[in-house]
């Protein structure tokens, strides 16, 4: 009786283990200002243009802040890279999109019209690396800040991919790899991507 | 033997369908612009001024709709509401504020010094009433939008309070009770909220 005991109750703190070990999703929150430090050696490795990289001259501390953070986040995407955002002028978030599409991962850009003409926008430079975008076609914002790596993992917040949010404002990033996140979040993208698809554009009514 | 076994299994899955039960926490995404619906009824049975409120004459449909999930999630407050806040300008989301004040709720406010001053902004309404409102004192935006309700769920996202954002835009608001983004935000609040109490500020260099 005794060993039985001890065996079922083995048994069912395994499978107890087992669902706790099963849902170690990422979850990791983010604020910004981030602290100065320098991405330029992550970038450079990512980039991977042989051998090791230059160390780099600038005097910024190597030190990991939100900034390189959400860059090794992005960085980490292997198959595709979806990202639906209201302002993209980060050279060092554009440098990694395109790291990314050169890897060969399928990346899919949907943005704002009116802010994707901007001076600085990175938005130009996906587009002649052949990244696809697609824009919206209303005069509301497409304010979306978020980005889905490997359709599993969702990074979202207030941060607009501009180096006044990154480098001055208040700002939040949450990225996380919960399916009840991730899948309407995705579900939304296929659903806006749909509705920017220049097939579908209205000149007249 | 088999009827040990049978009770240590039955044991370790009561232990998991209790760890289950336990983390049922809410997750909820909502996606903007809402649908067209009536809140009036919603706002009115909240302020509770005696009686049934009357029906509301608009023609808008009553059914649920992503903006009155939101003002259900809110007025749900009990406590305590955080609200860290870009722009406010909302007349919906003012009332519920209001109305959560004078339920007891105790309600704090942290907005951005330039937005906070814009003709609409509900700054003002909050702040007649009594209600502890506190700025950055800086040129860098405070971009947050997040609230924290009874400092155990978190809405966050996009979206900013104000009516373009809730009709108009393409936005996210993202609904959690997980401790792991609930505590880094509600940490945050209170370090912006020390660091704008207006006894740290400093006019001159």
């Amino acid at each position: 009786m005794r060993a039985g005991l001890a065996l079922g109750l083995g048994l069912g703190l395994a499978l107890l283990l087992a669902a706790r070990r099963r849902r170690r999703a990422v979850r990791e929150v983010l604020f910004f200002p981030s602290r100065p430090c320098c991405t330029e050696e992550l970038l450079a490795e990512a980039e991977g243009r042989g051998g090791r990289p230059a160390p780099c001259p600038c005097p910024l501390p190597r030190a990991d802040c939100s900034f390189s953070r959400l860059l090794r986040r992005l960085l980490s995407a292997r198959r595709s890279l979806e990202l639906c955002l209201f302002a993209f002028s980060s050279p060092e978030l554009g440098r990694a999109v395109c790291v990314l599409h050169r890897r060969g991962v399928r990346v899919r850009v949907v943005t704002d019209s009116q802010y994707m003409a901007l001076r600085g926008s990175q938005i130009g430079v996906l587009r002649l690396l052949g990244i696809q975008v697609r824009h919206n076609q209303d005069v509301a914002f497409m304010h979306h800040k978020f980005a889905i790596v490997d359709k599993k993992m969702l990074i979202t917040g207030s941060l607009n991919w501009t180096m006044e949010a990154i480098h001055s404002n208040r700002e939040n990033v949450v990225i996380m790899e919960d399916a009840e996140y991730v899948r309407p979040f995705l579900d939304e993208f296929e659903r806006i991507w749909e509705e920017c698809n220049p097939e579908n554009y209205t000149f007249f009514s």
